[in-house]
Formats: structure tokens, sequence, C-alpha cells
């Protein structure tokens, strides 16, 4: 029976790429139109920016679903925004599911013992979209708080075919404060990495990977480059392409020579993309679905171009 | 103008005890009569679950609130059951506010740049409950992800004069594993705690305390005492006591001469005291919330008695 991971591949295959795209609902970013529409819904301001989002979500979904295998709603834009916006978040990934994409939800969890399989059961639904109330097939997850952090979200995932994705070398500037701290198995991040090869190792399946994935930042092509070679069973989510300065060339070595073993995050680039050159001049706001597909497109091309990706057409 | 600390200081000194009671509503081990009244009502199965925590968390409020001065809903049990149950959550929080309670949400986020303050902007309401969607004074924070995690946290709790835990050195028997690596400036928990200190000092006033605390597990308290020690501006949140194994005396080294510094948690315990030694034979599951008051008084005594708390009385 495939794991999470065969499962991911297999959709990367039938799209041709590795691109996925994140939702990341900002009120004040939205396109004006959504914006208005749901201004003239009746509600609370809660309520009236939990519906922009969920149609803001539902139609970026409808339009970058032929071209790509995965979404990362972003947890933290909708839970600002209270429960309704709650609400908004599970329609929003159910709607992914029905159009075919996997989902991998961006919360950040992190507990112990029977908390972490509360989060566990709830996030993680894995091949069945009715196994949790949020339907995501994969979930990042935070491992400060040690390996019993870490092993109900595997158990729960191994036996739902889903997938995590443990934080390891983050994109942001700050990630080396405490993520590089030199101890004696190498850096944070390493023993961190070390952790994450023996589980995904464990559950890895024909297709060679496992259902424990962790996260790289395309910011750090060099640490990249390092952990994949450490990491041979690890599916790996790299954010920071785009907005946050990493380039494609910078993210060859995240993949397999098929082209597989990584996706590689794009958030704000994709989803506001009508507001930015250059398809604010070639679409504008009222075209907003056109812009953001022709970024993913454009996003696309260049992985293929400068990237073993390529490997996948 | 007085910051988090004071404010809760000042709730602590009116009810003359640091006790803090978790909110951990599991639907196995609720009340029966809870869990019947619940399914008496019409709907899903989530939906009937979120009412049942609903019930159970404000009745819980009602009955501890005369005796301790915060309680910290685990935001996990909520998310469990899906959006429901998280509107729930927001319920159960408000109702604490007005009966007069420090909230401190158990939610353990963490992420980077407007992520992070996406967050920060929905759970930290600080002194007015309307300030934010979720209405919490206190937030827990996971550190991995760097110093541009904790900054955005810091700067909206220190404007809304909201409070923030960062974990630090957890209860849980598997935090070692990543905490207590080896590094340069001693463990990772100690490079963590330097920083926690170096924060909070910086929005400390007259009562001595800052916007930053720290979670440091009864569990350990060789490293409490010398964590104490370290953050001497840090307000302290010790997990662990009662179910974890913690007992009053190791948590002795967490206060200071005044009794103050640090908030002691018992959720299990105190939740489901009804299905517990001495209380199911002298209560039982009709009276579960008299229960909960008696095991809350005995820990309220346990630490007067064994613990500088005692100062308080």
């Amino acid at each position: 029976m495939s794991n999470y991971s065969t499962r991911l591949h297999e959709a990367i295959k039938a799209k041709q790429t590795p691109t996925m795209v994140g939702i990341d609902p900002r009120w004040e970013s939205l396109p004006p139109s959504i914006i208005s529409a749901a201004e003239q819904r009746s509600g609370t301001q809660d309520e009236i920016v939990a519906s922009a989002f969920e149609e803001f979500g539902c139609r970026l979904i409808d339009a970058i679903a032929p071209l790509v295998p995965v979404v990362k709603p972003q947890a933290a834009f909708f839970e600002q925004w209270g429960p309704h916006a709650c609400v908004a978040l599970a329609r929003v990934i159910r709607h992914a599911r029905k159009q075919g994409l996997i989902v991998l939800l961006d919360a950040k969890r992190g507990d112990i013992g029977s908390t972490a399989t509360a989060y566990a059961h709830g996030y993680l639904a894995g091949e069945d979209p009715d196994s949790a109330n949020w339907a995501a097939d994969a979930l990042t997850v935070n491992p400060y708080l040690g390996s019993d952090t870490l092993a109900p979200f595997f158990n729960v995932a191994k036996e739902r075919r889903a997938g995590i994705y443990v934080l390891c070398k983050t994109s942001n500037p700050g990630s080396a404060t405490f993520q590089d701290i030199a101890g004696p198995d190498g850096n944070l991040y390493e023993t961190v990495a070390g952790v994450i090869e023996k589980l995904s190792a464990e559950t890895a399946d024909s297709g060679g990977y496992g259902c424990v994935g962790a996260v790289v930042g395309a910011t750090y092509p060099e640490q990249l480059t390092k952990l994949r070679g450490k990491m041979p069973h690890v599916p790996l989510l790299v954010p920071g392409y785009g907005s946050q300065g990493g380039a494609a060339k910078d993210i060859d070595s995240a993949f397999d020579d098929n082209g597989l073993g990584a996706v590689v995050n794009n958030s704000r680039g994709i989803n506001f993309a009508f507001s930015k050159s250059p398809y604010d001049q070639e679409f504008g706001a009222d075209r907003w679905e056109d812009a953001s597909i022709a970024a993913t497109q454009r996003m696309i091309d260049d992985l293929a171009e400068h990237t073993t990706a390529g490997a996948l057409r």
C-alpha cells in the first residue's frame, strides 16, 4: 500500500511540476471585487472577512488546480480573524480536496503526548478526507518539544497515509538564533534532520520516501544541499521561493534525479500577483485569477528550466 | 502603566494563590450528564461535541473562578473537533474573561514575520478583550523558528499589555531530545532562556517582571531552579504538577520571596477529578463541579503549605 509520499509523487507526476501554491488570505491585500462583494453581505466584520477568505481561497484553488499538485493554506491568516474564519479554512481545505489537490496545512503545531495526538487526529485526514475534521493530507509540525511530540503525529500519519513536515532549517533570516546552535552532532537543525530521516526511513515504500517530511528554506541553498544528502527518505517542503528571495537555481539540490522529493512553495507571489509587476499591467485587479494563473505558470516554467524538476516533463 | 505581569500578579494576590486551572475537554472523559445533555441536542457529531465542550468549559470556569486567578484552555482539544469546537473555544475564553479570570491560551503558536503577526493580532487581546478575536490575555509560543518569530508576538504583547509564554524546558520525558543539546552557551533551553530574559527585562515595570514568560516543567526541579535564577524578570508557567508527577516541593524555587513570579498548572487532576480517587467516592459524576472545586482547593493548600506561595495568604 502506498504511503503519503507516493500519493504526493503521483500528483506531482500528473501535473509535471513540484510547484505548491500557498493560500494566504490577507484582508488588506485581497482583490477589491472580493472585498466589496463580502461587504455587501450582512454580518459582523469577522463574518465578512471569513466570507471573503472563503470566496478568495476557493476561487484561487479553482484557478490553479489544473496546474499544480498541492496547495498549502496558512492557518494563521484564518485564525487571526477568529472562529468564523476557521470555518472558512475548513471549507477551503475541503474544496481543494474536491478539486483533486493534495492539501498541506501550514499550522506548525507541536505539543506533548495526548495533546499532540489531539492535533494529529483533528488535522491529519490523509487519504480519506472524512477521517479528520480538517481534512488535510499533511501538516507542518514544530519539533522543539522533542521526540514525544513527533511520535503521535508520526503514528497517526502512518495509519492514515497522511504526511507531516517537521520544521528543520526555516527560510527566515532569524532561523539561525536556535536552529544553527552547534551541538555534539552538528547544528541543531542537523540533529533534527537525523530524527526526521530515521522516522521517515521506517515508513518508506517502494517509492523510496516515507511519511515524515522536512521544511528547509530556499533561502539557505548550502544547507539545503547538505540536508538533502542527510535525509534521502524525506520529502522536502521548500518555502522562500520568490517574495523571500530564493531563486530556482538555489533549489535544484532539493530534487532527486527524477525531479521528485520536494515541493516548492509560493504564496504572496501567486495570491496577489494582480497587484505586482508585470501582472498588474497585463491583468489588473478585475482579472486577478488570470494574474495568479500567469504567475503560477511562470514559476512552473522557471523550476522546469533551472532545476531537475524539468525531468517531470 | 502596568504590564501583563503586574495584571497577573494583582489577580494572584487577590486570590492568594498561583494555582492555574487548565481547560482540557476530552469527549471520552466528560461527565456523563454533559454528554447526554449534548446528545439530546440536534446536530452532527462535531456540533454535539462542540456544545458539550462549551457547557463543560463554562461550568468548570464558574466553579473554580472564585478560587483561582488564571485559567489555561488547551487549544488542541477544541481544534481536534473542527471549526464548531473553535467557536466553543472562543466562547469559553470570553466567559472566563467575564468571570474576571486571566486567560492564558495554550496553543504553542510560532511562525515567521507577518504570519507570526497574524497569530499575535488574533490571539493577544491583553487588557481589552475586544482587541482580538480570541480575547486571550496571554499565549504560549514556540521559539524554534528563531528571534524573528518572537519579535512580532513581543511587540503586540507590549502594545496590548498582553503576555506570551515561550517554551523553554518543557515537562515531557522527551523534552531532552533537542532542548538539552549542549551548545556554546549551555543547553539549548538556556540559550532560549537568555533570549526570553532579555526581552522581558525590556518591558519590566515597577513590579519587576516583563511581558515575556517562560514554560518550565515541574518535572525538572533542578533545571527549574537554575532557570529561575537566569530569568529574574520572567513570569514562569509551570506545567507538570499532579498527573505528570511534579510535586509542590519541586516547584518551590519557581517563586520569588513574595510568592510571585510563577503560575502552576493542573488540568486533568481538576477537570476530571470526579472520576479520580478520593473525589469519585466523595462526589461522583453527578457532583463533578464539587469534585473539581475540592481538587482545586487541595492544590491551593498544597502549594501554600509546601512552597513560598504560602506568603500570599
